[in-house]
């Protein structure tokens, strides 16, 4: 039984925000993504995946479509299919976020 | 943007585990899962859908396969496509849990 603790999966890059994987099946990826201050993932899309980000740790700026909106540790939001998203670590502290998306693109 | 946050979605069922649908879209569902004590989830199993655990708050016990471990807050564990599951909260304390399965079965 693969059991995981986020805890000590967490880890980071200098050079650009760290996607760690934690589950890779034929149907979805399940990441933590760790974003030093400034850290950013790029806006882009996938015309058929729709993906979840949930913050663990920290706050960070989210991008989905055409709003840009603080998220917080405890919530979570989806960016559908085709549309824009990305986000941006905009504080002094560190931000780790669960990510979902599925299907693979 | 819909962002939920998901200590404003946890809510309890006097007479069975309850889930609480947080996002459902062609592609999956992210439900949050809050047991009382001694709630629990049958164990089944889906042909094609690989599900996560993760474990917000309190601990549980955790079947895949023939296996049963327990789950602590901030671990995370894989149900693959196939594999019997299912959680019992074994504890005096409530148990939640945020939960992805996909494809939607």
């Amino acid at each position: 039984m693969d059991i995981k603790k986020i805890a000590d999966m967490i880890s980071y890059k200098a050079e650009k925000l760290n996607k760690v994987s934690l589950f890779d099946t034929d149907n979805f990826f399940c990441d933590v993504y760790c974003f030093e201050p400034g850290q950013f993932q790029k806006v882009h899309s996938h015309d058929e995946s729709d993906k979840t980000y949930y913050v663990l740790e920290g706050k960070g700026k989210v991008t989905v479509g055409s709003e840009e909106k603080e998220l917080c540790a405890g919530e979570i939001t989806i960016a559908p299919a085709g549309e824009d998203h990305g986000v941006v670590n905009h504080t002094d502290q560190r931000l780790v976020m669960l990510v979902f998306m599925a299907p693979k693109p």
